[in-house]
């Protein structure tokens, strides 16, 4: 690849004809794509670039729709609790929820899934004690003083990203539905409609599928004061339907009720140790999306196009570690990226292209309302924000493309973002380049990263980080997408039929009774003692926060007597606690600040090392156990200097020599090493100058870095 | 009783005659005790005042313990968990215990008592795999990398009262031992003693029982970092025996286990939820120590002496609220206090006098080691600090006598203190006559405490203040115990049979899955629906940290829809919170820093009021439910400004005018109103002068205090 162009993909502009051709040459663009709401003209068109056309294949059928709103999607919602005051009572099921967005579905086979429960008895409300009218539900026999909810199926009137650009941007256009592929009508009309397409599209190279069918879960609500109800950009709920739960009975033979996503109301968030249905509904779903996609692709494929997925909003089934990804047969793989591990995300899914798109997106207002391309807004700050986390990454990983999204004409008097976009741009064709010579030098320490969902959910948790930023495990993740190490993503099945050979560090990292720690996972004898014998014959434990919790043991943390710290939920209530100082002799730079405390974190034995504490709550722990160690963390946050404390642990708790791969001395600057190359990539974190001494297996020397600066520095 | 002499109880000391007649002159005594380790002279004996001896009954008999080991009390003890690193593992049982506490009881009996745990399995190790010869158990067939553990009986061959006194004073005289009255021989032999000793000691008028039988649990370790393993003042476990358990299978048909009382290794402190079989096992101790007490009192009685009980140290079984206490037939209850509670506490019990002694101890350094009557001690400060929170206790209930312990000659040249306390006494006679005269005003609101327990821990809940001020109650019932109002203590069996009649204000206060919030039991629909009848109904309720807290239901905070809020521990995983302004309009002194904020409260209910926020946790808000309300603390730090905003908060929910009881209108000064004496009581709690309005039923005046005065104000 040239340094100046290539692998870059601009959002075209109809109107701004000039300007599209002008930024395509500036920033070495190659491929020349529409966005959202936006089409190209002739004249982009024609000038030679390759052409991506975006398409969100269930949206924007609305006449369709209107013809046939038994093809719309659906999903459970249950009412909230009402109290009884006497033994009857009425519950309006969708009270509190926004009806722009839902509507009950009660026809037979809808009203069929619902259910009625007393929630202060935890049980069912038989049929016969409930009826149906008008939008209310008349519960008969009550108990007085119990609390009782509805599961409703309900109708998705209203798609949801189209809901949130209309409620947050003030849009005024119709509002667009969204057809459930699993309709037969509805499957039918969809192939026909890409076919059209495609006949209708002759220009374009690349379809880029705007993910595929289902939204991840965004539920609104009534009141202002709480407008979004729940939101999780990986879970199921929004894929259920009656023909759904039949498939699900015909595949397993027993059948799922609303409960099973309802889950007293909960619904069952991905941060939450999923139950075994969950698993199997799963599983079927992405089955499910998988055979319908590869359709899809397929019929681009016959029409000489490519067929790339965007990673985001409607993908929902598609997993790109999941079972069934490879065999859709996409031609290319596109995620936004915020973050250093959404890179690695994408640049380690088994398809033929890796494009990462970068934000801010050219949008007046960023995600969080703050203005980016509009007055008080600093979008080449922002630029480069996201920059110094993706950077570290794409050094790591090799990523084939990246690309902007959105209106290309607000970059207009935008020098700074402009110039800070273009040497992003020459920054990552170097980068490539470098990869395509060869690998860059990676430590023989390999990094084993153990939750509730294993590889399925490798790299990400559920969204991008800042909205899952109250998770230890994804900083830890962002850390390690930079770090000159093996990462590998495990869950307790692995983990229990032998998927610790070969790890040397294992990581669990989370709160008690989530997906991250696990929860009762850890009552389980043969988890236990296969970590356990996995430290003892030398291997190195990272728990972080309530890592390993659950209750019903001995100990609150599982594996306390490895850790040497274990968690106080008050069942040592008279227990006095050893007393310690702490003692940080080892070659790490601890940060304080990186490591917050988790409150009732204690001693479990006098030879605990405590490396850092807080209040007299350690905080930072070190336990040696048979030829093995352990390290406890109260918590962990993603900062370079983290990153950095991360990268020391690893290598001081595994003795490995960290030159193989670039040290630098300055903790403020990080480096890769591509040896074929002899290339040294380093990257001052820094916002001030920084002079630092670098070591590869080449020998030393010394860099001046200026602020932020990524230099490449070949002998 | 006159101002100056009466109600007084002087510790008097041999070789300091001359001081003593002195100080009993200066404090107005009318008795005159021996402390421990002290006899008291004849000059004293012979000077008309009446004579306490101190007797601690099981103790100071080590020749006889020496004769007779089995005559000791045991303790049941476990190991710290051995990990298995083949088939066959070796457990030391006492390893990291204080042997010069414990000995392994591995007579026949006592073994067949032990039990081996696979804690890793959750499983009880078969006698056939494990053997014990000379302090250490052999297990064979283990499971590798399994944690085992060995409960053993345990010989107590230090009475623990001494062996803190030795290991924190450095006292070298002999190891006294301690018998267990449940051994026949020891029994037949104490009730010689007893009546030996009565005729000794002729000039005895009242027999002080440093307690009874069984001391609190005070387990030592090893290891200096942690010389106390575990301490609880309310629990059984050292009452245990071969034959105790015997009795309890006789008692109940069936057989406890070593496993009752090690329950993982966590014992059972009296700050978790009991289980039944504890509860029992209490039951039928609490009959054994008030049948053995009770002959024992007839003993004393039958030499025309009177036998008061020192409610401290050993006094396990005979708790003064429980079923069997007035049986015994003591003529007084003596209570060490520093705080109101413990006032409450005594002055409650159905006994005929009651007795509260002050502190500081007369001894050289405090029970936090600090000095007190030493270089660097301020003894007039000390007993000033407690005396603040007496006094407002001994305004709302009488107290019949006060006094002293420790060393007397240690007033020498402490004026300062000995004016002090000259000062205290005569407040109390003061209030002991007003009392006499008529009760002081008290609100119509009555408010119950509800946890585990119930009336058997009213007012404490394991010890002092300082050993339980983790726990949020303490204090709510600290301050309640200076309020003009009507406090219960109920149990949640009490509430589902009934007794939220007549109840006002109801208040859980707790963490999770501790005695005080009550843990499991919130998931009994019985009992959640008798609380949300009696709020709905009109009643008030005040939860505070994690009240109503259990696991299993449909939210976490078993009243969530009456309090309006619910604690997160991960469920509300992708549910946004409601937004909310902090709103404070309510006729309360709100005192930000008596409410600590208790991490993942957030609001169920748009219209929940949030009086106190902290960084966007609601700390304490306000809901209303039916004809009732509901108010949520983070937690509560008594204060005295606390105690007012308690107050405040009783009279503004229940809509009751507070000056029935007398208001102050300086929430420095607390005030009690005697309509019969039409005396008025004001306290200043403030360091400063105060000058305040003081509304009663009689008016209102104006009342100027100098620093931390008690002032009697009689029409």
């Amino acid at each position: 690849m040239k340094e100046h162009q290539g692998g870059f993909t601009l959002p075209g502009e109809a109107g701004y004809e000039q300007l599209t051709l002008e930024m395509a040459r500036k920033w070495g663009a190659d491929v020349i794509r529409d966005s959202d709401g936006t089409k190209l003209s002739p004249e982009i068109v024609e000038a030679g670039y390759r052409i991506y056309s975006t398409i969100c294949i269930i949206r924007e059928h609305n006449a369709f729709a209107e013809a046939h709103p038994e093809c719309q999607q659906q999903t459970f919602l249950s009412s909230d609790p009402v109290t009884a005051l006497s033994d009857t009572l009425e519950i309006r099921p969708l009270d509190g929820y926004f009806t722009e967005q839902f509507e009950l579905n009660d026809s037979p086979e809808g009203l069929a899934c619902w259910q009625v429960w007393d929630r202060t008895q935890d049980c069912l409300v038989e049929k016969d004690n409930w009826t149906y009218r008008d939008g209310v539900i008349r519960v008969t026999n009550a108990q007085p003083y119990h609390r009782y909810t509805a599961s409703v199926l309900c109708w998705r009137i209203w798609e949801e990203i189209n809901m949130y650009n209309h409620t947050t941007n003030h849009w005024t256009t119709e509002h667009l539905r969204q057809l459930d592929p699993r309709h037969p009508l509805a499957w039918a009309y969809l192939q026909d409609w890409l076919k059209k397409w495609c006949e209708d599209n002759p220009d374009t190279n690349v379809v880029r599928l705007t993910s595929l069918f289902y939204n991840f879960v965004w539920i609104f609500g009534s009141d202002a004061r709480r407008r979004t109800r729940f939101v999780d950009w990986a879970s199921y709920d929004f894929t259920v339907s009656p023909a759904a739960l039949k498939a699900f009975e015909e595949t397993y033979g027993y059948a799922l009720t609303a409960e099973d996503f309802i889950h007293k109301g909960w619904l069952q968030a991905t941060h939450r140790v999923p139950t075994e249905n969950k698993r199997k509904y799963m599983d079927m779903i992405q089955h499910f999306v998988a055979e319908k996609a590869k359709v899809l692709v397929d019929i681009i494929h016959s029409y000489g196009k490519q067929a790339y997925v965007f990673y985001d909003d409607s993908w929902v089934g598609m997993e790109p570690y999941g079972p069934c990804f490879s065999k859709v047969g996409f031609d290319g793989l596109i995620k936004c990226v915020f973050s250093g591990f959404e890179c690695r995300l994408c640049a380690g899914v088994d398809v033929p292209v890796h494009e990462i798109r970068f934000h801010p997106y050219l949008f007046p207002v960023g995600l969080g309302g703050l203005p980016t391309f509009s007055e008080g807004g600093h979008p080449e700050k922002d630029a480069m924000d996201y920059w110094l986390h993706v950077r570290r990454a794409l050094v790591r990983q090799r990523v084939d493309r990246i690309g902007l999204g959105g209106y290309l004409h607000l970059t207009i008097g935008q020098d700074a973002f402009n110039d800070a976009i273009e040497e992003m741009a020459v920054s990552f064709r170097k980068l490539w380049n470098l990869h395509e010579e060869g690998a860059p030098a990676e430590l023989p320490v390999t990094v084993g990263v153990l939750h509730s969902w294993g590889s399925l959910r490798s790299w990400t948790l559920s969204g991008h980080f800042h909205e899952t930023d109250g998770n230890i495990l994804i900083h830890l993740n962002e850390a390690l997408s930079g770090l000159p190490v093996s990462v590998r993503f495990l869950s307790f099945e692995d983990v229990v039929n032998g998927a610790l050979d070969g790890i040397d560090v294992l990581i669990n990292a989370g709160r008690e009774g989530d997906a991250w720690s696990g929860g009762s996972v850890w009552r389980k004898p043969e988890l236990v003692t296969a970590v356990t014998k996995f430290v003892h014959e030398g291997g190195v434990f990272i728990g972080a926060g309530e890592p390993t919790a659950a209750e019903g043991g001995d100990t609150r943390l599982a594996m306390a007597h490895v850790l040497g710290v274990d968690l106080d939920r008050g069942e040592y209530a008279c227990h006095n606690a050893w007393e310690f100082e702490e003692d940080a002799d080892i070659p790490v730079h601890i940060v304080p600040e990186a490591v917050p405390v988790t409150r009732g974190i204690r001693l479990t034995a006098p030879e605990t090392r405590v490396l850092l504490s807080e209040n007299g709550v350690p905080k930072m722990t070190l336990h040696a156990f048979g030829k093995g160690k352990a390290v406890y963390l109260g918590g962990f946050v993603y900062s370079p200097g983290a990153a950095r404390m991360l990268l020391e642990l690893l290598t001081c708790l595994t003795g490995t020599d960290g030159t193989a791969a670039g040290c630098c001395e300055s903790t403020d600057v990080e480096c890769g090493w591509f040896p074929a190359s002899r290339t040294l990539v380093v990257m001052n974190n820094a916002e001030h100058a920084v002079s630092t001494r670098v070591r590869t297996p080449e020998g030393e020397k010394t860099v001046d870095l200026e602020p932020l600066e990524m230099r490449f520095l070949s002998e």
